[in-house]
């Protein structure tokens, strides 16, 4: 099933909503550059993402205006969203800062997307002085981080997705296999459950579990094994992120059961502790206190999760210093994870979004330590 | 034929270059952020470039320094580069700008990679109000546009391979087939032919071939189309770019004709313009003249040429207002083009390097409008 592509309609839609929530915010107006805002404002995605500007800007009671580079106006108009603003283009030779210089007020404060070229950023500093600059996620942190329902029905669906995904791999041999080979299982799951992108198959056998960001190396997985099984990409434009640790073999040693059962605990905990008006650090803090009582504190060496969307990495962060509130419509990774160097790791990861009064996961795969021949 | 790789010796020279280079543009320091500029200086590659700040820190008479964030150390660690640099890192809940504050001189102007992410420079900008920024291509533009005889060696290598590609086309069927079919084609034997990533294969026929950036699409090719073949990729970590425009049977028309050999006139030209001590804006004016001439200079919508090396696109770049000189060893594309709308688009393109007296091509396939199938 493929999702109904958004149109003109969706666009300007959004496009308003953040041009209002930039004045309630004290912002002179938005700058959004190519990457996922720009998709989520106008599902426009250049070819690349270059040295050449290209940026929309939005402020509250003005049309969106989009600046594009002359050679790169043909697929911008033809952008869903294009249809819902004003294109102006550039051509090479003129100075874009300047071009996109007039089409923003001189004065005020500006959100710019996160992931703007620092080169763009200073550009247009340099063009005018009386701006000042923020980043987007900074000055507008719920700006795509609350999703609509069209967008909570696509991660529902991502995530269905990869458990499906889950549910395929349990049935490959794992042992006397490479991590790489199991990896491209994983791949080829995904993208038999409808993802267009695969982003990320971590297959992290033994040792090579400990460490966090291990992809999937050519080392052979063994019986005896525990392995991190990390995997997700976007289905519908949509991400999917889920984690599972397995075993290889029935023989668990006592630790590796102890520190299941142990980031299985924080992982619930940490769920259940969702709700609107908790500080994003407190659903950290719900996990990291389980972990820290258990006596592995020191091996939960990263953030307990991240947003997810129209990337697989974004705002909002449950991590300590976030201090804003949990949303409803907030989508989310909780993911703990213990580390034990040398020797294995363990993480449990579901995407939750947040309701009303609490959250539901969009990972439904069993929490406990699954075993694989 | 595989390249030897880059050892810390490699980039340890490279990193004590730039910091010399900084001080002699007066910059107190140079700040790399993950891409290109720090692959180019350390190897480093990480799995994904995201909001966690990741960063090297070069100034003249300091030892470089790597402050990466503390889950993604182990693959730090495993880059060539990484044995010529001080590591530190920084956790999740820690600010990482306060943290890379520490590393850098208080105040004075410091280079930034272009495509360091806004919102990092911004909040650098946050931690410490003593200092300025400036791109790096506008502060140093010099600094990997001068490529070594080890870089000039692989670029040389991956235009050979991206020839061998385009004689390889030149026996595959057009007429009857999708342009995306020529296209996969094309990327297949640029594959065959030593490439490990592809990074575009633009197969533009009849009206599309007068859309510069078009990619390939569902167009059937016709018997009499004009096709724009524009292909490249990474070997060896070495950029290829190569245009030619073909004709599908030999019933060429006048006008294709024509405006063919204009452009081929004008890239001659051009390459034979190209000599140490001319500004970069020349090239552009020495292919602009003769289209102008020709009558179609309003069809010619884009700039003559952009840099190559660890990207397929990068400074120097040839294009009006830029008054830098051209200098030995630089490395960039010569591709004027003629894109009549809804008819037909004609590029010629090869990258060159410039030499003590002039330039010598990388790529080598004839200019003449070769005819397929």
């Amino acid at each position: 099933m493929t999702a109904r592509p958004f149109d003109a309609g969706d666009f300007a839609a959004r496009m308003r909503r953040a041009g209002t929530a930039a004045a309630e915010a004290g912002l002179a107006g938005v700058l959004i550059t190519p990457g996922p805002d720009l998709v989520y404002f106008t599902g426009y995605r250049p070819t690349a993402i270059t040295e050449r500007l290209t940026m929309l800007f939005l402020a509250d009671g003005r049309d969106p205006v989009m600046i594009v580079p002359r050679l790169e106006r043909p697929d911008a108009e033809r952008a869903a969203g294009s249809a819902a603003l004003d294109l102006t283009d550039w051509i090479d030779g003129d100075d874009p800062y300047a071009a996109a210089d007039r089409l923003m007020p001189a004065n005020g404060r500006f959100a710019v997307s996160d992931s703007a070229w620092a080169m763009h950023l200073l550009g247009l500093m340099e063009a005018a002085s009386g701006r000042s600059y923020a980043s987007l996620t900074q000055a507008m942190p719920m700006l795509r981080a609350v999703k609509g329902p069209d967008e909570l029905e696509r991660i529902a669906a991502a995530g269905a997705a990869a458990d499906a995904a889950f549910r395929g791999i349990l049935g490959a041999r794992f042992a006397g296999r490479k991590e790489t080979d199991v990896a491209a299982d994983l791949a080829d799951l995904l993208r038999a459950n409808g993802h267009e992108q695969v982003d990320f198959t971590v297959v992290g056998s033994g040792p090579n579990g400990a460490n966090p960001h291990h992809e999937a190396g050519d080392r052979t997985i063994e019986e005896g094994d525990t392995v991190v099984l990390d995997f997700g990409g976007l289905k519908d434009g949509y991400g999917s992120d889920t984690t599972r640790t397995v075993h290889v073999g029935d023989r668990v040693g006592d630790e590796v059961r102890r520190v299941h059962d142990l980031v299985r605990e924080a992982q619930q905990t940490a769920f259940e502790a969702v709700r609107p008006g908790i500080a994003c650090q407190d659903v950290d803090r719900a996990a990291r206190a389980v972990i820290t009582d258990g006596g592995y504190g020191e091996y939960f060496i990263h953030r307990v999760g991240h947003g997810i969307g129209l990337t697989t990495h974004e705002p909002p962060y449950m991590v300590e210093g976030e201090t804003r509130e949990v949303m409803p419509g907030m989508c989310f990774s909780i993911e703990p994870g213990v580390y034990l160097p040398g020797r294995f790791g363990v993480r449990i990861e579901d995407i939750v979004t947040v309701t009303e009064d609490g959250a539901v996961r969009h990972n439904n795969t069993p929490h406990e330590l699954a075993i694989v021949r």
